[in-house]
């Protein structure tokens, strides 16, 4: 390749994140052609609709509606795709990839799905993909596990990578609001979608650590092997009774190595208050890497946003820009990857926390203790609550020694049908 | 130049961390091999004494005492410079550089005094020089500032960047430790040297702050333009008033970016209880990194020890290692540097925390009131602590609103010279 004295972009998508890039680029132009050694230009912009008038920072004329006067340019060299959904991102990303095209995106959604294959592509077709803004906003996440972290074998990693869920569940931790009067507020302050069933489910979360997970294990884990459970069972005495207990609840997504795979799951969980991800509060991101050389590191920050987006897309771009400046094509360090298997959920060792309604009667404890024991779940602590006299209804809290989640689940079954116990309320597992 | 089939290194120390490179090369060597598409070797080892026996796992016959057969073997590409101090680790690096290698290196020392010349040296050369492993042990810090966080204009940072002091002040927290007891305790468990003077003092954390503001700001810093105080004079009441106030005390590296220059000072600081960084505990360090775009974000991990530093140095080497492999060289992004003048200490603004011994009388207080209220400093809160009946001696301890350090000073000078007050115990800045 030969060194050129411009380098064009192609931007698919003049949404939040879109007008942000664009905006930036034009601030920051000559820092940015100072970093590269040329300037960057963007030589056309793909919207559905060119007709509807823009706010961001660019000529009407290289607007354009046709995906082709993009990909099938020549002149342009770098592809920034953020246009949401699966699809069609994800064919324009195969289509530039396949003409050599470096491309740079925010989806995770495509990155989670064809993450492994279209890094694949682009390393026969000499070019690049990069990605660090599909997790974690402008916390440099993928860059590190790319380059800085090469050295590490990873054992786990522990990540809240879910804005909108932290944010109600500090909520909820802080002021003793309830799930419903949290979302609300989130909703009201911008930080939850209307419909914010993607995030109170989990499904954000999972597509972010499968991604995460890929890189930190060199693998490739598709977003539905990753075990998902939302916040949404969560109530303001869960929080009440964890603090008690030293713990904080964040919804985790936890990705460990094991001996013949890896666990994947996304999942409200009890912290210890002394471990410094129950102390990543409201919209923050954190994601705790545990590496064998460097033991345990943490990168913290918001996780989404128009800016932290646009930081980590135009870091990307600098980079590529720069390799296109120099007509140099640098080969990624990918090692081979291995298909690891996801090991079932059921044979996961954690520990729990239980909460439930009982007739306030003698012998409910014992008959409880029973079930525990005959399925080798040690109790490491109970607690009696709040005993509604009128109601003739107790509240018990208990924390288990580590157990298998088939037993616990059978237990929750066995106790469940218990006529003495009333409601199972809670079920939370304990990390660390 | 041309793709080669082995990368040859030289490694310039074989001290605790020369030793843990050598020893995850050999142990990661097909890893590595696969990641950099060829096998990495270790040609030389310089050491002092060649006839000391070595554990680490280098054949004898490539142990040497004489630099040139590194620095002038052309089969060399790379340089791992790990010799501690500024001299001759500087000149070799130098020569390395010089030559064409490319130059990895853990010494703190010689990159912040001679940083910015070294990567003009080697972008002149066409080679480059990476310091990952300087600051921070493994956590990625260089990397991010050289690449992730390139988009944004950064306005500031807080940093706990020496294990040894922070493991001290957060048993002082912790335990109500005095200084001498949690530096025995340290220096026991050997996370503090026999002289403990350079980590005391605040001299290490300057170098390191010297390092991370000169990349932040693309200015050049030279350590000894760091404002410098230690942890000396701070005693256990301190920390138990901290306590009581909502703070921590840490020993925190500050560089900010101000509209003139930029502040760079390391001194014991409050900070307010619910930041993230009043939560980084024992020998871990954070970096807390503004950018305008990101937003705050932090770096969190074990700043020192031969694994993460062997993990810095590591990624470093098969970053480059794979640029020899394919005959690629990189130019680094550099941004022009702007010398930035450093704000004198005396023209900062920042609030104090006050503890002084007083005669246990009335109008103490009001004399006191009357200095600040001429220096135009505000009380925030004030609280008279512990009188001691016999000594007819009671204890002040004053918190002021945003106040000039040379008004402070001044009124420090006038408060000492009172003849009621009959010490000024600890003066501490706070942040946030």
């Amino acid at each position: 390749m030969e060194r050129v004295d411009r380098v064009y972009v192609g931007l698919m998508g003049l949404g939040v994140v879109g007008s942000g890039v664009a905006q930036i680029l034009a601030e920051k132009r000559d820092t940015i052609a100072s970093l590269v050694g040329c300037p960057v230009e963007i030589k056309r912009v793909l919207v559905r609709d060119p007709a509807r008038a823009r706010e961001a920072p660019v000529a009407p004329e290289r607007i354009t509606s046709d995906p082709g006067t993009i990909l099938d340019d020549p002149s342009i060299s770098i592809v920034i795709e953020l246009i949401g959904g699966e699809e069609p991102a994800h064919q324009y990303i195969r289509r530039a990839l396949a003409q050599g095209k470096h491309v740079i995106t925010a989806i995770k959604e495509v990155i989670a799905k064809h993450g492994p294959q279209l890094l694949e592509l682009a390393e026969q077709k000499q070019a690049a993909i990069h990605y660090e803004a599909s997790v974690g906003g402008g916390i440099p996440l993928i860059a590190p596990f790319r380059q800085s972290l090469l050295a590490n074998s990873i054992s786990a990693l522990y990540a809240i990578i879910n804005g909108t869920t932290n944010y109600i569940l500090t909520r909820m931790a802080k002021e003793g609001l309830d799930l419903a009067d949290a979302l609300r507020e989130a909703q009201a302050l911008g930080y939850a979608e209307p419909d914010p069933t993607n995030d109170v489910s989990g499904t954000d979360a999972a597509y972010k650590l499968a991604i995460l997970a890929s890189l930190a294990f060199h693998t490739q884990v598709a977003p539905d092997q990753v075990y998902r459970e939302g916040i949404d069972r969560l109530t303001a005495r869960d929080f009440r009774y964890a603090g008690e207990l030293g713990y904080a609840i964040k919804l985790l997504a936890i990705a460990k190595r094991e001996e013949a795979g890896i666990q994947v799951r996304v999942h409200p969980s009890m912290v210890p208050g002394d471990r410094i991800l129950a102390r990543v509060d409201g919209v923050f991101n954190a994601v705790e890497v545990d590496g064998d050389l460097t033991g345990p590191i943490m990168f913290y920050g918001r996780g989404a946003g128009s800016l932290p987006t646009t930081s980590a897309v135009t870091a990307d771009l600098i980079e590529l820009a720069r390799e296109v400046r120099q007509g140099t094509s640098r080969s990624r360090a990918t090692q081979s990857l291995c298909l690891l298997p996801v090991t079932p959920m059921e044979e996961i060792l954690t520990r729990y926390y239980v909460r439930m309604s009982v007739r306030d009667q003698p012998g409910v404890l014992a008959q409880i203790a029973t079930i525990l024991g005959g399925l080798r779940i040690s109790i490491a602590s109970v607690i009696q609550k709040e005993s509604d006299e009128t109601a003739q209804v107790a509240e018990i809290v208990l924390m288990t020694h580590l157990a298998s989640e088939r037993a616990m689940q059978e237990a929750l079954r066995q106790m469940a049908a218990l006529t003495t116990v009333a409601e199972i309320g809670t079920m939370i597992r304990a990390e660390g």
